[in-house]
């Protein structure tokens, strides 16, 4: 998409960024954060088509201010604990602008983020299990970009139980779908499109468990990233109900630029 | 579904029952409502399996209280002029019991009530205009309930105008597309699954025209308050993420009744 | 849908009955062949609703004769070995009759048989091993008719295992997956809408295991014909290309019986 | 994909080219034959990342022989009146090619040919009529790459009209729906996974209007010659069914190179 673009893609990586503080199992994993892991395997795999970009919760707007929205074309989201704990006018600022082309990728216990619920309209609800559950990530689309690269299955050899029934709609795309020691399934890459913006979510990944630096899961954020990336160059304007009198799509004669335009009224 | 309930269907019809009470012009179409003449066509052609009740938002609780709710199967919206008058308390309600499987048809200008932006999750925007287009209902899904007993195309004389881009997630069944005189087109029958409920959204019928009369018309509203009706009894309780231990699921040897369940602790 | 018809629904259950007859060990599971056994879970949860017919490889045609077909309104296909026996004529006649409106079941190995791969236009492909694993078949779509009645996991104690990648297209909803102990997944029960008609595939179910016994399986047999069954009281036509001149739909004013039908051109 | 290729995309446009031979009207319209106006039009807007060939029905092989197929990523299709002359090996060569990976653009009365009816499973029957219909062709994806650049509606002056019901199965993306003057409603631009390939339907284009001269057609043809590309530098072999041993996906401690590939046997 770099090229489409004609400039690298800019990613934000947002993180809640409480755990690997607090708990020493956690910083022991990801001692500058999970957000800085993920960039890395971003820019890992996408050298020189990718600038990133971190962001936290404890910041200004939780880093999330219409200007770096307005300069992020994919979003990547991990939160857990803190959910709660983002404000709803980002939440509402987000949601705008993935249903305006931004891309958003959503890791693991981000399931339950404000924003992931807000664009899916379901409980997201799941079963889980702290455990020494092994996770097998099956493809199941292999023809899909985000698939590229990967072994089927993935194997992660320590990873947290997530189980079905997964309360999301049914996926647009789905990509991956895991199996657990215990026997239990999971839908684990789902693909939706939502107004302009696409939208991934993308299971693996624990703060107890050092998933972001498996070899595999790396190309995959990566994948992921790079497919939720618009085409377009620049987004749309905010969403308005559109009143298109008759004959509105006409070419017109002789239309003076801008002329072409037509009203925007409430709507009826 | 009847049978299957054993019992009848218990329908709901909410409309905000406003222009009714003060457009000349309405309510010499629908001089009691067109909540009222909806729940005549359900009867008409559900004779014996349904019951229906009436709802508006004048009422206490928009007459949406937690024992109406628990005894509805299906709800059917009507809405235009109001939606910001509906308390996000009741939306709340209908959206959890929605997603624990109580079936939702929306109409027309519900598009863009607070209840379908919630479970659809993006702007539900769309292109109109007040005129004289006729409209042309075609069946895409000819082997889906929704679309029996009616011709295609359905020919509804004189109607708005709805017009893509339709900022809706891809439907999960697509049943009907419309067409315009003007040119346009609209996915005017769209199926979601959301959570263990059923929505359906249905374009035709506007304040302005007697689409409710029309006799094709009625015979969708019944097949679609049909479709969307669990087939289950009981309704699920409120959604709460599930703590798995290991072999949660296996059968018990000598379980007592209830043993059987496991706990339900704070997501991981 | 037995009273949508106003009648029984008219099952045919095909079977290849091969191995029931040459090997000891499936002959001691199905003594009366699988397709019997079948047949009788059809009968145990449809009771009233349903009349069950058989059909196997070697009667003439196949038992799949032009007046069978034309009185069948879902049939159910197990095949395994003799796949390539089954002739081509009698592939194209049950193909036109499901695009004309029949259900039809697919189970397990026949998969690999002319007439599912004929609707499904892949290779259906998947992978597999003959061992000791035991299947779990988890809920993913809990409001679909097809899971009505059987715990999420349904538990079959021994199974063969089927794994992905199976080469279908993406169904059209999908219902359950299953896990083997072996580690490996399966999208174990599809839907598919093709033509006017309607497929489930459903992958439990082997000649060396008793796994049509299990009474959860059967009631999901129960379910998938119950949903595969037509709402229209008759099939349609043969196909052909509809040539259409303007203003084909409209009401004419003084119409005889027959006489709004328009004619039928080669196709341009 | 060019540059995940790391080479240009090998394009074959196949034509049947009989009516530009024979046909007077035809002639004038497309001199050296479709083919080479599509091929002209995926030049002009993949310049540099794209190579072309033409194949036509009269050469040997009809021009799609072994060699040509296995350098060939993307395979565009049209025909009309000679369907029935493409040799059924030839189609087997093809499809079997299509879901090791190569994509497939088919162009509109492409929808009765051999290969799109083999792949869909499906009549692939529609309503036509050869008159002064206008077609406008609305896009209801938006963020699809295939929509990139084009308006909505393009605006097709005059075209035969295509009308449902379309007789294939629900597509995995639905990019556009067109209307006609004549009211009816077409899924003219729909895309299919089967196999690992990609294949894109596109309706508009008849021999007898300069559609494929349209500057926002050929964009079109480009953009979903460019989707339909595989990202994998190198295809599958052909399918098999797969026996897979316990542990087959384990890696092997001490592997030698190969060694870690499982048998294939006859399935099960």
């Amino acid at each position: 998409m770099a090229d489409l673009l004609g400039r690298p893609l800019r990613v934000t990586v947002w993180n809640e960024f409480v755990q690997e503080k607090s708990d020493p199992k956690v910083q022991a994993i990801y001692p500058a954060g999970i957000h800085a892991v993920v960039a890395d395997a971003l820019r890992e795999h996408l050298a020189g088509q990718v600038t990133t970009r971190l962001a936290t919760l404890d910041q200004d707007e939780h880093g999330l201010t219409r200007e770096v929205l307005d300069t992020t074309d994919v979003l990547v989201w991990w939160g857990h604990l803190a959910h709660d704990r983002v404000s709803d006018d980002v939440v509402d600022r987000v949601a705008s602008r993935v249903l305006r082309g931004m891309g958003l990728v959503v890791l693991h216990s981000g399931h339950f983020s404000k924003i992931f619920r807000r664009l899916m309209g379901t409980s997201c609800r799941l079963r889980w299990r702290e455990g020494n559950d092994r996770e097998l990530v099956w493809t199941v689309k292999p023809s899909h970009p985000i698939s590229l690269g990967v072994p089927s299955p993935i194997i992660i050899p320590q990873q947290e139980m997530y189980g079905e029934f997964f309360d999301i709609p049914t996926p647009d795309e789905l990509i991956f779908v895991s199996t657990f020691s215990g026997g239990e399934v999971f839908r684990s890459g789902c693909c939706f499109y939502r107004g302009h913006g696409r939208v991934f979510y993308f299971s693996p990944g624990d703060q107890d468990y050092p998933v972001y630096h498996h070899p595999d899961i790396r190309r995959v954020l990566a994948n992921g990233v790079a497919w939720a990336a618009s085409d377009r160059a620049t987004l749309l304007e905010d969403y308005a109900p559109e009143y298109c009198p008759d004959h509105w799509f006409e070419p017109k004669a002789e239309a003076e630029p801008g002329e072409n335009d037509h009203g925007v009224h409430p709507v009826g």
